[in-house]
């Protein structure tokens, strides 16, 4: 077998090396303190948790993209966390037991035992907010302007929103009575938006002409806002699950004109990714050059059902790397400036007590140890006059 | 096989709740611009590698506490991290390349698949220093003084330090020319501190009898920085290893005494854990109440050489959660002010920006989402007086 060098990494692992670290730490700090601003309480949930809690409600996707470990302590198989969503809905509901409305957020690392492709990172930085116990549209409406104001604050620019409602599918899902075999078929014909397959498939399962062509206009209603008064026309007063979804997305949509403003707005009634997780009201923010979304999230009660309580759940999440590359192409923010103090090695208690006093007031300091003649980055250094140690440029 | 409840976490892995979480955060940050003020780059390398090169260097104890796991897309042996040192040295020695003195920091999350006994925590939350490309004293003495400045910033009080030199015992196992399984048996033996068995080994072994007493010597050679008198006296003058090391020592302990002169220190030339990663000084921090020690660190010199440089390096380590519990008991530090300003739900221009405003001002302000009545631990809230949004006592 051929012995490959040691220091290569995995295939879609990545490393951050100075500056971009010290940038991706100044990015999670701004972005941890927006959430905090608005009442979001960090949590920091463990890195491997027993596989059964992380692949709760979660459906076979995240199966697949979970690293497999046998714990050597109890003999049971763990998982490395490909997503912390699930986790917090654990925190949620059995490890905070709080009644109410209950806001969390968190930062750090998920892996993907596959990844997405080609060009896509498999260890991922994940922030992401959820908030607990509150049903209304209100809530999913907080969440998103949340994720904007996260993506705004990160430097992202020219964002494009994608908005669908998970409930309509599933309500005529359910009203067509289609099994699970059916119901995924449909999904995936609707995620190429192939309508003759779609008819021809439900004819076949016999599913009504009136339920059928209720499914096959899903594949088209997309576009800007107005879809909406198309979608009242072709879905609408044929069932309470439908209705009510449309309400939800007539409701946030006004909410998000007074909101956000400038924002770009698109309807997708076919868009159903992560239909397996999701309830509601879902979205995805997209930015030109980048395929892959930026950010996403949407509603899913009942998550917390198999800890111990059901609640209304609603959450984003995006990947602390993937805006830093983006707001890295806007360098005036992201700048790094060095700069710093070089200090020789001596055992002066002067010196010393001049070097922790600069570094208290947060110069960077850098000893000179012996023999080492490079300036660190340094544009000053201390020099004895008179007794004392003052700066001078370098 | 029964059922275990899905929310228990795994034996010796733990999270953070809030407020904990929150207090790690702020913690994390003191610490991490204290070495940059130090003039430390912070590096984030991921959480898996290649098997090799996370083992690279470190020998069999970190082996057996790296939980493997098959890469899907390459199908070779990966390691999640136990340890973040062997990972600087490959950034040092690989991904950097620099000329000269390097000083690197890190703060992440690693996991032991053993764990070390009941009390201790699989998944710690590394925080260390590294200092590559000088191989003086001086560069041990600078990473001792970061090692105490960042446990006195966090708070840890009555710091006790065990200083050791892992040089004489390597330079007398040389001269006596032992296999490494004899050397093994001693290394054990030493720890144990078990004089009359070392003794009657080295004799079974052959071992002259000069030689066999300053193994024995070693054993007792631990106390205050006096012993190193004692020291020269025993194994003086027979070995230029030795007489190097006991000048290291005395210089270290020199300028030990100018840098903290109220620092409490043990001399051990017994105490060797960790020697088949260090080549020189060895030291290790405590605190009462604590029987774990809090950090340590030394030197490692030629761990890059299977990265294709070998350089010389020292540094420590120590686990920001271990760190949080001992800062725990200090509450004037570490106590937290919620705060905050509750927001009524409508969709009114001033109020948003309002809102705004005050976020951007660091005010923590969350949305009263309809049927939500609880205060959030808000001790104010916005009311419209005249037509302008105001603050109230609540």
């Amino acid at each position: 077998m051929q012995r490959q060098a040691p220091w290569l990494l995995p295939d879609g692992v990545d490393e951050l090396l100075p500056p971009r670290a010290q940038q991706a730490e100044e990015l999670r700090r701004r972005l941890l303190d927006l959430h905090r601003a608005w009442g979001y309480e960090l949590i920091m949930p463990p890195f491997i948790e027993f596989l059964d809690a992380l692949l709760t409600g979660t459906g076979g996707d995240l199966d697949l993209q979970t690293f497999k470990l046998t714990d050597q302590l109890s003999g049971r198989m763990l998982g490395v966390r490909p997503d912390i969503t699930p986790q917090a809905a654990r925190v949620d509901a059995h490890q905070l037991r709080r009644e109410g409305v209950t806001r969390l957020c968190y930062l750090g690392s998920v892996l993907q035992a596959r990844g997405g492709g080609a060009a896509q990172s498999r260890n991922a930085v994940q922030l992401g907010a959820e908030l607990y116990g509150h049903s209304g549209i209100e809530s999913d409406l907080e969440v998103l302007s949340l994720m904007l104001e996260t993506l705004r604050s990160a430097g992202v620019q020219d964002l494009h929103l994608d908005i669908g409602h998970v409930g309509i599918f599933q309500a005529l899902s359910a009203r067509a009575e289609l099994d699970s075999a059916d119901e995924a078929a449909l999904f995936d014909l609707l995620q190429r938006k192939a309508a003759d397959e779609i008819s021809t498939m439900l004819a076949n399962s016999g599913v009504a002409a009136e339920l059928n062509g209720m499914f096959c206009s899903l594949a088209s209603l997309h576009g800007s806002p107005e879809v909406l008064e198309l979608a009242r026309a072709k879905l609408g007063g044929v069932d309470e699950g439908v209705d009510s979804a449309l309400d939800e997305l007539q409701q946030l949509l006004g909410s998000l004109a007074t909101r956000e403003p400038g924002i770009n707005v698109c309807i997708d009634l076919g868009e159903l990714r992560g239909y397996r997780y999701h309830t509601g009201i879902a979205f995805a923010a997209y930015t030109p050059g980048l395929s892959q979304e930026v950010a996403r999230g949407g509603r899913y009660d009942g998550i917390g059902k198999a800890f111990g309580r059901p609640r209304p759940a609603t959450g984003y999440s995006t990947d602390l790397k993937r805006l830093l590359n983006l707001s890295q192409s806007d360098t005036g923010t992201m700048a790094q400036d060095y700069g710093g103090v070089l200090a020789p090695w001596m055992e002066d208690r002067a010196l010393l007590n001049r070097v922790r006093e600069l570094r208290a007031q947060g110069e960077r300091v850098v000893w000179q140890l012996p023999g080492d003649a490079d300036r660190h980055g340094c544009n000053r250094r201390l020099v004895e006059r008179n007794g004392k140690w003052e700066l001078e440029a370098v």
